[in-house]
């Protein structure tokens, strides 16, 4: 029975409108506040006709020099990006470009939280992976190392993220079990 | 003599552009990771032409649900909206809309450090005021109470922000004599 909902609750959905949901649902009761960043574009020309809102008639997709949510819970900085593949046996690193590894490894440095939510489109299941993990498989393709995540690798350094009705995609829980857990708050 | 650069090197820059040139400079020092939200748009039509970028073609200015600027710092999340009036003798509390500040609340909870920064641009000041004293005005507006915050609320309950070659508007200084200070670590 939940297993159906849970796939009727999910099915057409990308992975960004379930966290998007799901962060609504954090949101709502008061757990977290975090918040997917607008696409960021470049404005060239905008006209203002009379008794109606300015029209931006002329604009440029940016590439995004950061990940795509971020927010704070518990205090604490959260940041992370979200990818699908439809690849089955691992997760391609050019889906992350160099600036938002970058960006990850500051945040990383920072004392932030800092992941990836990784979506296998026909598995239908969704990992979350700490930062550093990400770094290693990034940094190692330019030693000749491979050019993806082994899905191996990922279900054993990963967590396997539950779906449910609300919150849809409760990511939440994993940070509570890796960084609120008795004995490994992270006070830095 | 510094009196003079500190002109020179603000003459004409709005605060945006002074916070975003201090932001990339603490982003370079690895003191901190704060970034200026992207404009948030409606995106409605988009072409693609051949052997060049796509181009939106039609897009629209949408309301902010969130402050402008957000990041970490030593772990902690930083949240924030700058804005600058021309007003002499305070601040009016139309800059702000109702969404900002409902986000701020939010983030204020969560145990976020979150305040805004507040420029007056004919006296050529800046000031670093906590949250909660927005607030307070915000919600006593709607009790028959102003619709500013004065200047000598904000001069007693606010904190100048130094201007300064590198950093420009050195916010940090204030959030570690705040938040950071000896005995008012903040670890919630
Ligand atoms: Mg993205
Ligand atoms: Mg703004």
């Amino acid at each position: 029975q939940e297993n159906f909902s849970n796939k009727h609750a999910n099915r057409g959905m990308t992975l960004e409108e379930d966290l998007n949901i799901t962060n609504e649902y954090y949101l709502s009761i008061g757990k977290a506040v975090i918040h997917k960043k607008p696409t960021p574009v470049q404005i060239v020309n905008v006209s203002y006709p009379k008794r109606s809102a300015a029209i931006i008639t002329e604009a440029y997709f940016k590439l995004a020099s950061t990940t795509d949510y971020n927010g704070v819970y518990k205090g604490k900085y959260i940041d992370f990006e979200a990818k699908e593949t439809k690849n089955k046996t691992s997760f391609p690193l050019n889906n992350f470009h160099a600036h938002q590894i970058e960006h990850m490894k500051k945040v990383d440095e920072q004392g932030g939280i800092c992941f990836v939510i990784l979506k296998f489109v026909y598995l239908d299941t969704i990992y979350f992976l700490e930062a550093k993990h990400l770094f290693y498989f990034w940094d190692n393709q330019f030693q000749n190392g491979r050019k993806s995540i082994p899905f191996m690798y990922i279900e054993e350094n990963g967590i396997q993220i539950p779906l449910g009705f609300n919150p849809r995609v409760d990511y939440l829980s994993i940070i509570d079990n890796i960084y609120f857990s008795k004995g490994r708050i992270n006070h830095d």
